[in-house]
């Protein structure tokens, strides 16, 4: 593969989207075919700068002068798109190299898609493109837009209409499947949605999605950055595509499928590429603020409000409509996202009530009542009062139908938007569906479903203002849990001892041979206490009667230490070593475990223990290494989050207890990580004071690894 | 109010929406103003019946010959519209009365809707209507629309459209909201959705939202029933509407507003409607197979699909798609709505094989690949293939953009179609919008977006094939737990007899009032025993510690009860007995209970109990009497019924032992309904051998009511 020294993400961007020189090697004068297609659509476009057809058996293209070759050009373009077949494209990407060309987009298929010879073709263009240092993009994919500088380099035909002005609002779009990028491309610009920037990624011999949102977010121009996401290639790459999105405060969509095991394995046989375990990535998501999105309506909603010019400084909405029972709708959906109603206190609702008639409802939601329809005007005084109302983040407007007053309406939306630094989203049920239409060209949303609305402003605020959001809830689903790859057990007692040597906290204990040691060591430590089997040959030693707890005595813990040993011997352990322990009392179990993902590898789990964690499957995932607001993070994002603060009399976790220890536990996985298969504290106990306390914990290092630490046999 | 005998729900049907005769009383001569529009949309919508507008000032109306008075009519009209003014609709209505008209429509606003003046001036009307025995849809509705026979009883705007034709497909729609039911209905038909039938109930002094369903549902023409509700004004009536809907397999899909505490506050202040407890709304719908529609997108999706006349034998999806990418995002949305691809075995794949190019994928998701653009006709190779594969139920195609195959492709979708008794669907992504409406005015359903496309087919399974269906969660919001009212307690022991009167089984217990007698009674129940206090002045005896668990022998118990009385005492407590039991040994806790819902009335709760009552609120809520198969139902739709199951070495559940609980409890709920406040087990215990046992109870009767049973003060 390419390294990406040639051209850094920013300048890849620019070749991509803002090329001022394209050579279509291969090109061909029927504008329909596919190869023909780049030229006709460039200039159908409007690009400005210069085109230069390539093709050894035409002296012109489509009108074009065209060269034999790319070493007659006048010029080295910034950029080439090759559309010539499989079998031509490693002496294409030769020539480019030969004159300097920077980067090179292939739309041919029949590359690693295809199978393994494909793929060894695919491997000679990357050898080719690697001796030249040339970047590729492709090959297998849909091209490039890049509407603001009429940039076409493409075959999609969703743009083949010369009424199609291609709109570009700062909303970036980068997709590994290409045809559900070219259907998601025309349904936004057919509807408005000025998705200036594509990128189809095709096969990602060389320039993957993650670099191209490195880029993407580096780039003033650049509002938000959609993508439609089948598999990671290059998990590091998109961690720190994230991290400087978040630096950078530009919002990343992504809407990941192959999430379910149906969808993942239909992924495998589509891309080959391998799904990880969904909720890995949605801890990647939370973990650098991206959003998640879950459908394709949801995709291009987040896409409209993060393109938005107004930022909203907190999740307070005032809801203006010309309907009672629209506004109850409203304040059902703002409530289930974790937003809220403005509240309008009785001086601000008596300065709404002196603009509204009578019968009007003043607090929020205010129903301007079906007088709007006669009287448009009562909106433009309505948003008037709401747009001073100190305590408005965001104003919806939802009307309906009003097909007469539509322009009137749309008017009276956009000059109190321009009037207001605080976003105006409108949402207009039924009518002649032109009105939506209309706002987005004037730089407003609108959306049809007052749902969907409420869906996307939730993300909206939570992003810009997270102070005000709720946490949301995320779960994996069981059957996303890797499957733990058999390999060398240690002892719990070794893997305590390295806990505590990396500062997560454990259980005092101590490891013996005998009855007798055990009931002197359980003296010692204080009774109640706890009695297990310590063996490598054992893993689930619960199941085999091989712990016993709640012993009170020195007389208990013998007899109880004798029917372990007897026990493990009739199941023919042969390594049968005791452990004992003080008992915690605890109201609440957790599991704090590593697990090796197969896309991103090591990553942290923090979860409900006890029953819940097979029902509920209640668990975050952040990649390591993590920080204490990353740890906070993880607790708050819990579905029953609610169980730490000790509910029904229990003892309420101390959560900066409880951080510090999942980033003691994240430093360990990032040092142990070479051979370091799992690793699992189940279950962590909340101690009496609320601290955390690791009292079993198992350890698999991958069977490949050998050697490993002189202390960690 | 008017009392529903002098129509029947299904009269009422047909006179609302095929009349054949129809009087506007007070019509205007301007087609323009609301007076004149119901009259000027009967011409352009087709009516064929008789039309007589009524007004004494006018001898023509809109080219009408018009009456000075309804008694003048050659006829007597099956309906009559009125659109005077509020002050004029009594006298009216009294004219229609003494002519015989039997069902009236009254448009005008200005009544209970309004305050206390306007509720009188309603309450005059009422009264007048039931001297007459005419019925009343409204006030303070839009009024009705039957397409297949012409009839636009209504003044809305969003039908005034030359060019609109009014299309029936049997999908019916009730609104409790006017105007956002105008948005609705005008969105649905605009985009070729078949919603023929329309009746917005306004103040529903009448008639109600559940007795026109009630009357639809009976109805051959009607495939399906939406509603949007605001608030149930008539529950018992909408518990008969879904019971007749049930028997007579009709599909209601409602979305229910004023679900969330914002909502209910904001419904209440707009409607004045009680809300009741959202999960009360939500259990009468799963209590029914009535289906819960979560936005208007959804609601209207329900629509479509079941609107088709083909029904799905199962859950079993194959999917055809030009999109690999696209196979995978909707094998993810059928795992997550519980439905699953149809299996492709080896047979059948080469079958589909033989059709396709070679590198198409030919197990479902079936990729036909990029191929079809340039060849559409492999799509019918595909369908010829699927609709005789026999473990497909249902077919979905998926494809986007292809402006110009759009029509080839909707054409070859018909034709299949036509030759399947299998639902065929489509979503089509991107493309010009113009296949959906296309396929539509086939009797064909479309979607722009593949989530959508699932979720509804999920509920068309859910409902048609329900051993298919995977149970869907349902939670209630922990504020939607009803605030218990202040009644007076009865002790658990009178609460137990009670339960065990009726067969629910409760632990063996006995009332004692001394040490010494509480620990001769623990020796003849068996230890390790219980005692707790027992006294109508104490509801949380478990804060107070008047709870002994876990007490091994008689010197234990006599030292407890001790210490019980005296801490008793010290609190103040005069009814100081106690009650001794054996301690049930049970990994699982539940809940059951009778609340009184304030719409509802009195309803039965299942619930997971322990700490995951109030976190988790996982409960489910029927309305009694309850069948065997409602408890079941009960249990399978709990969002951990995995619990019940028996995890981690749990002692799995006897669901049959509790069902018999469940059922008996709901007798007794039905039997001593009149004065009972709540009644709940807490916990309900699952025994070693699986079955249920009550171990705690609390009875609240309403403080209004006096006396009560002999056997239970």
């Amino acid at each position: 593969m390419q390294s990406a020294d040639s051209v850094s993400p920013v300048d890849l961007v620019r070749h991509l989207f803002a090329a001022r020189s394209i050579a279509i090697v291969g090109a061909s004068s029927n504008g329909l075919k596919a190869a023909g297609r780049t030229l006709r659509y460039l200039v159908m476009h409007g690009f400005q700068g210069e085109i230069y057809p390539v093709n050894p058996s035409r002296d012109e293209v489509q009108g074009l002068r065209c060269h034999a070759a790319l070493s007659e050009l006048p010029v080295v373009p910034e950029l080439a798109v090759v559309v010539v077949q499989a079998s031509e494209v490693a002496p294409a990407i030769a020539e480019c190299g030969e004159l300097g060309v920077p980067v090179v987009i292939v739309f041919a298929s029949g590359f690693a898609e295809t199978g393994p010879e494909g793929a060894a073709l695919q491997d000679e263009v990357a050898a080719v493109a690697r001796r030249y240092g040339v970047r590729v993009l492709g090959p297998n994919c849909n091209g490039v837009i890049g509407a603001a500088d009429g940039v076409t380099a493409t075959f999609m035909t969703g743009i083949d209409d010369e009424s199609l002005v291609l709109r570009d609002d700062g909303i970036a779009f980068v997709t590994q499947s290409g045809a559900m990028g070219a259907f998601i491309l025309t349904e936004a610009q057919t509807s408005g949605i000025g998705l200036g920037r594509f990128v189809s990624t095709g096969n990602e011999m060389d320039i993957s999605l993650a670099e191209v949102v490195e880029g993407l977010v580096q780039d003033d121009a650049t509002k938000v950055v959609l993508g439609y996401v089948e598999g990671v290639r290059t998990p590091q790459r998109l961690r720190q595509a994230l991290a400087t999105a978040r630096a950078n405060g530009v919002p990343v969509c992504l809407m990941k499928v192959g999430r379910s095991r149906a969808g993942a394995a239909a992924a495998a046989s589509h891309t080959g590429a391998l799904a990880g375990a969904d909720a890995v990535f949605d801890g990647l998501l939370a973990q650098y603020g991206a959003v998640r999105a879950h459908d394709v309506d949801h995709l291009l909603d987040l896409g409209r409000v993060f393109g938005l010019s107004a930022r909203p400084k907190g999740g307070r909405l005032t809801v203006i409509t010309l309907s009672g029972g629209a506004g109850v709708l409203m304040a059902d959906a703002i409530e289930d996202h974790g937003l809220s109603l403005a509240p309008w206190d009785r001086a601000w609702a008596e300065r709404m009530a002196a603009v509204l008639p009578a019968f009007a409802s003043v607090r929020n939601p205010i129903d301007v009542t079906g007088a709007l329809v006669t009287d448009p005007e009562l909106l433009r005084k309505a948003l008037d009062v709401a747009i001073e109302h100190p305590d408005t983040d965001i104003i919806t407007v939802l009307v309906g139908n009003m097909q007469r007053q539509e322009d009137q309406v749309c008017e009276i939306v956009e000059s109190a938007a321009a009037r207001t630094d605080r976003p105006i989203v409108t949402v207009w049920v039924g009518g002649t569906g032109r009105a939506v239409p209309r706002l987005a060209r004037a730089g407003l949303v609108g959306f049809t479903e007052p749902v969907r609305a409420i869906r996307a402003l939730s993300s909206l605020v939570r992003f810009w203002a997270p102070a005000e959001s709720t946490p949301t809830t995320s779960a994996a689903d069981p059957h996303d849990e890797p499957v733990p790859t058999p390999g060398r057990v240690v002892d719990e007692v070794e893997v305590k001892r390295l806990l505590a040597a990396h500062g997560v906290p454990v259980v005092a204990e101590d490891e013996v041979t005998t009855a007798e040691e055990a009931a002197a060591t359980a003296a010692r430590l204080g009774f109640p206490s706890v009695v297990k089997i310590l063996s490598t040959e054992v893993a689930h030693k619960s199941d085999l009667g091989l712990v016993q707890v709640g012993l009170v005595d020195a007389d208990q813990v013998r007899a109880a230490a004798d029917r372990i040993l007897a026990a493990a011997e009739r199941h023919d352990v042969t390594d049968r070593r005791l452990v004992v322990q003080p008992m915690i009392s605890s109201d609440t179990e957790l599991i704090l475990g590593m697990r090796r993902d197969p896309v991103f590898g090591p990553v942290v789990v923090l979860g409900i223990g006890g029953v819940l964690t097979e029902i509920a499957a209640d668990v975050q995932v952040r990649l390591p290494p993590l920080t204490s607001d990353d740890a906070h993070a993880m607790m708050n994002r819990l579905r029953y989050a609610e169980l730490l603060d000790g509910p029904r009399g229990r003892v309420a976790v101390d959560r900066d207890a409880l951080a510090a220890a999942v980033v003691s536990f994240s430093e360990l996985v990032a040092r142990e990580t070479a051979d370091l298969e799992s690793l699992e504290i189940n279950p962590l106990l909340i101690d009496d004071s609320g601290r955390p306390v690791a009292v079993d914990a198992l350890l698999v290092r991958s069977s490949s690894a050998v050697g490993g630490r002189g202390d960690f046999r």
